[in-house]
């Protein structure tokens, strides 16, 4: 089968591999219908180190199941699914509290043997654990957002619930990117009252509003934190979903948050140490980290389904297969958004 | 009158300085009747530069209302109050919210014109948003641990609380302080199962296991860390009380933390920067801040008038108000625990 591989930084290649196939009682064997690029693809796309062997990508799916384990139990061929970006076995005490993101089982396509979502087909462990079936003869119309529901809404999702989004809540997004538009569907769903993003960038922010961003700063640092000041009535906001993960955004997250109020942060975080001190004297907490998405997805799903969230609308440009190095290029040179693969 | 002023690192004097009065009409003024030394008083205590004019020192105290300005509504002549060590109108957005330590109207004892408790009487400002009424003819017993409403006790229950400490979850407290020591009670007060404390002085040890602690890790750095593994199933628990403040103590804490638990940090914080990639990973959220003292007072207050509650055990010592600077020494160097001033 042809999959997608990273040998270095700028060197992604879409190969022959050999075929996904069960190896495990508990796998399914899925057959890729539609798959995406990552803003987390771009870390390894900037920084990595040559590898002989190469890296095998993605970890945004939706595709039919061809073939299930001896295990497998929820699943049959020809189900149409939707996986998360990480594995869980659905029944250890972190997945039964929630957090799937920390399961003792878990693992990650392209590593320890489970490929990548980037491809025809992907081995994948813990099917019934994992994967959340679609509902049959869905409008193909809906599966962008369905996509989404893999990663980058669940992320947004995360973080507007680490952030304590409510009703009334005022709400900042820091971050234009995918998860951060997501983030502003997620705030807007929770009913928050005034939602700020925090971008510059025209075509996302012109998306962000029609997401429901009722107001745009595009300046940065302390100009920026200014202007959010403005907008509050001097305090800053209840809540901020942290999107971007680089020290400044994390910086200024921290200086817009209310005192009480919540930042929740998904963006990979650039650096280990974070500005406690700033949070510590006007009591903000910080909270995220890797999205639980198998937790979330049942509930988000039926908002895609009704078209109550179109985070879809995140994909600006679909390729095929082949495509996709071009599309890891558009996606780092900030020309496209994020990109849907269709196999 | 006679109160308690800080010169320098090491410098406290017992002096006459003017009579406290009342100045605005939200003031009254309070006879105090007993105050404590703190923990945080040891921090200028180490590294305050010398000062000509002094710093007035105190910030917890019981006393009786002697004078009420013109604007004072809640309390009379006469009237047996508890003061939070912060002073808050009670009206402001912030305090609505229960965020009384960020109240817009807020000050400080020893700042700005207002007394330090560590002295014969105090004006204190925003009277009806900050002080707490006391019973008539309470017993002199429950003295001590009234007190420590104003601070320790309170401190120990936001940790808790920023921890989201509930019943039934697994809790180490970092720090066996008088904060730490009150965390302890205020962790089994609100359900925790099992209570580990990380410290290693015998005589507070032994405190913190009447107080309800179930285990105690005398090890230090990655062997506590992976103690509590072992008394954890090898994940953590659920809440960190971090009760000191410096930097070790805050990476102990968040290494402790299971997927998803929580630490509640009220140790006033040694460095800006915190461990937030050790936190990320595993989605354990942070908060905490200075305690917001009067929005708890009125829930612990009557666990200390019926005795199911004994914050006040905390005190090792007591002193009159001319034997401070020994109770900073003997704090200082650890002789002391907590020191208990008498008028």
């Amino acid at each position: 089968m042809r999959a997608t591989v990273m040998y270095a930084a700028g060197d992604v290649r879409v190969e022959d591999v050999p075929d996904a196939r069960l190896v495990e009682p508990h796998d399914a064997l899925v057959r890729v219908t539609r798959a995406a690029i990552c803003g987390s693809d771009l870390w390894p796309y900037k920084s990595m180190e040559p590898s002989e062997s190469g890296r095998r990508m993605g970890h945004e799916l939706v595709g039919v199941i061809e073939e299930v384990g001896a295990d497998v139990t929820k699943f049959k061929a020809g189900d149409l699914v939707v996986s998360p970006f990480l594995i869980s076995d659905g029944t250890c005490v972190f997945c039964r509290r929630g957090l799937h993101s920390s399961c003792v089982k878990g693992g990650r396509f392209g590593f320890d043997g489970v490929d990548g979502g980037q491809g025809e087909a992907v081995r994948l462990p813990h099917a019934d654990g994992t994967l959340v079936a679609l509902p049959k003869g869905v409008d193909g119309k809906l599966m962008p957002s369905l996509l989404t529901l893999a990663d980058v809404m669940a992320t947004g999702h995360h973080a507007a619930v680490c952030a304590h989004v409510s009703a009334g809540r005022s709400v900042a997004v820091v971050g234009d990117g995918a998860v951060g538009l997501c983030g502003v569907i997620a705030a807007k769903r929770l009913g928050a009252e005034q939602i700020i993003v925090l971008g510059r960038h025209p075509d996302r922010i012109a998306l962000a509003q029609e997401f429901g961003a009722t107001e745009i700063v595009s300046e940065r640092g302390e100009e920026a934190v200014e202007r959010v000041r403005e907008l509050t009535d001097g305090f800053g906001v209840d809540a901020v979903l942290e999107c971007v993960g680089l020290e400044q955004a994390l910086v200024t997250a921290l200086q817009i948050t209310r005192p009480g109020g919540a930042v929740g942060r998904v963006g990979i975080p650039e650096d280990e140490s974070l500005p406690g001190g700033i949070a510590f004297w006007k009591n903000v907490s910080v909270a995220g980290g890797p999205a639980p998405v198998r937790a979330y997805i049942d509930e988000l799903v039926s908002d895609v389904l009704t078209g109550a969230i179109e985070p879809g609308r995140v994909f600006d440009r679909v390729s095929d297969l082949d495509g996709v190095p071009e599309g890891y290029r558009a996606m780092n040179e900030r020309e496209a958004l994020k990109v849907l693969i269709e196999f």
